[in-house]
């Protein structure tokens, strides 16, 4: 026998995994990209006060962080109005969906998604041995009835749901969420996904109550805080659930430099609508640019947009492929038809310019293939 | 039922967990303390090199760190020798024996480790449903012998070894370890965690083949180059193991400004020289401030020095109890009869000085009890 003996879940996991990188992208192009628009990342940085904090913390980095993220947690729980114990800090949302699927995912347990929504979430059920079970999209929003459907049929423990949605960038009304949560399936969880929401306009953030143990919120400083490189996201939800996360999470896990940024960020909410201005602006303008080139866009709540090339996949892929040859970074939906897409992140004016002079020549170079 | 269907293994996991850090016994006691010398950080702090290339970092931050790591891992497989698929990154030695104990461990699974050795290790282990065989310490040592013949008896997927020794300070040659190999039992791998091996004499990092199946050797950055909150830890190990990690780890779990700092501080060895030169003398002198005081330390290789307070676990815990009243934050061995110990981790002049000062008042306050 190999001298290696894996679980029997860990050898049937795929080797090859849907993570690549632009840095990755960079080393096999050999060159670097001139605009990076295509994560979700927030180009215009986090706050100067979080920045200050962040630097003034690296010399005190020889301490681990607080593992029980006091100071963080209990600013958030006053910002949501909540209690502290409706409240866990993780690894970024990425850390903690995987530390929600090892909870409640056992090999064979189902679990029901959008066909086409976050794959890091489908990565995590499916590392666990979770069946997912894919709805797809219906007129470029994720299909909540038919989700909730389709979780009765299959007797799901959890339904991941976005809201504003990725890749699309679509949205239901919070009013609308909460209005769903009574129709779910006995013991099924609504995951919700509300990373984008701080680009969101009023309304959209649901009114959950954290007590609710039919629903786990998760946000991130990643995207309107722009500190996507720091990991910091967290979850609300029902004591007993929020509680149970640290019968498995790493609890010295938590960066202290990051700590001390998202504290200062979350204070810093002056900075955060001034962003959320500019992802506007930015939003406004690339719509505008579609339109020039004769494409439509999606109206988006979130800090990116997504264009319809207004063909099929193939040819949406000749025209990313037209942009990140010259240079910009962007990345496609995975499922038909919202493979139709592009979806490119707001930028700065300058990223947004050399996105401007490259789209022309890579519809070109689409429609000539 | 309850709303919430954990899988059968959450629902056996303890709630209570060993991971205690000191801002929370700071809380529990309302004032802070004087002398951080309880968790074995590296009060020297990280290179003023690294320091600088994180602050640098710390407005890129809007972008996610490499998934690849893969700067990090080249300068790692250079300064190591190996290849770049002999090594993985990921968030601090904590971080990658979850991964480990996910990759290897399902319910009923054996693992074998030391009465006393390092608890992250158990936790991760029993996460899974491992079940741990805990063999004593001989001579305040890991016995190594004893270790590989209890995991032939039990047919042990994993061996935890941590060489030098947490919390004894204790270690075995290099060599020692390398004949070892060739009497592990088939399909057993030794988990050797060189934490604190840059604190450690020549000769006692293991030269092992990176290519052999049956040792994964881990290290960090949180102890000798002094970025415990920074989260990097790396594995090296046959790159079909370093491999499987890729199935289930948190790709996009790296922060950006610690792969920055990690980069910065390997390449600075002449600030790691130093400060193992300070840990040295800070060594020596809690020896002195012991002897002074009438108790043996054992001999460490370590950035900690364990001192054997001469009488029982009770004893000493009365005189950790003691330090803590006069603000020195230190720890203690967990089981018997290395609980007849403190641990005191290597500080600042100013630190040590603290100490010195504390521990009559500790002892006497142990005595009289």
């Amino acid at each position: 026998m190999s001298h290696t003996r894996y679980t029997r879940l860990a050898q049937s996991l795929p080797a090859s995994v849907p993570f690549v990188g632009p840095e990755t992208q960079e080393r096999a192009r050999k060159t670097p990209f001139a605009a990076r628009l295509g994560a979700n990342e927030c180009v215009f940085g986090p706050s100067p006060l979080a920045i200050k904090a962040m630097q003034e913390a690296v010399p005190d980095v020889w301490m681990y962080g607080d593992p029980e993220s006091y100071d963080l947690r209990a600013a958030l729980a006053a910002f949501h109005g909540t209690r502290m114990d409706n409240i866990v800090v993780g690894e970024g949302i990425d850390g903690l969906l995987g530390y929600l699927a090892r909870l409640m995912i056992e090999p064979g347990d189902c679990v029901v998604t959008s066909d086409g929504a976050y794959p890091t979430f489908n990565y995590h059920v499916a590392g666990f041995g979770g069946v997912l079970h894919k709805v797809p999209y219906r007129d470029d929003h994720e299909d909540l009835a038919a989700l909730i459907a389709r979780a009765h049929d299959v007797d799901a423990k959890l339904i991941y749901f976005a809201n504003p949605d990725n890749p699309m960038g679509t949205w239901y009304s919070g009013a609308d969420i909460r209005a769903a949560l009574d129709s779910l399936p006995q013991g099924c969880i609504l995951v919700l996904d509300e990373a984008y929401v701080e680009c969101a306009p009023a309304g959209v953030a649901a009114q959950v109550d954290p007590h609710d143990p039919r629903v786990i919120t998760m946000r991130t400083f990643s995207k309107g805080y722009g500190m996507a490189g720091a990991r910091v996201g967290y979850a609300i939800g029902a004591p007993d659930l929020i509680r149970s996360f640290d019968k498995i999470r790493n609890h010295f896990g938590m960066n202290r430099i990051s700590q001390a940024g998202a504290l200062a960020a979350l204070a810093d909410q002056a900075w955060l609508a001034q962003v959320t201005s500019e992802i506007e602006t930015a939003r406004a303008r690339i719509g505008k640019i579609a339109a020039d080139n004769g494409l439509k866009t999606l109206t988006s709540a979130t800090n990116f947009v997504t264009i319809d090339c207004g063909a099929d996949g193939i040819f949406a892929k000749a025209v990313l492929d037209g942009l990140i040859a010259q240079d910009i970074f962007v990345r496609m939906p995975f499922a038909e038809p919202q493979n139709r897409c592009i979806r490119i992140s707001c930028g700065q004016k300058a990223d947004i310019d050399l996105f401007a002079a490259a789209l022309p020549k890579a519809l070109d170079h689409a429609r000539s293939d």
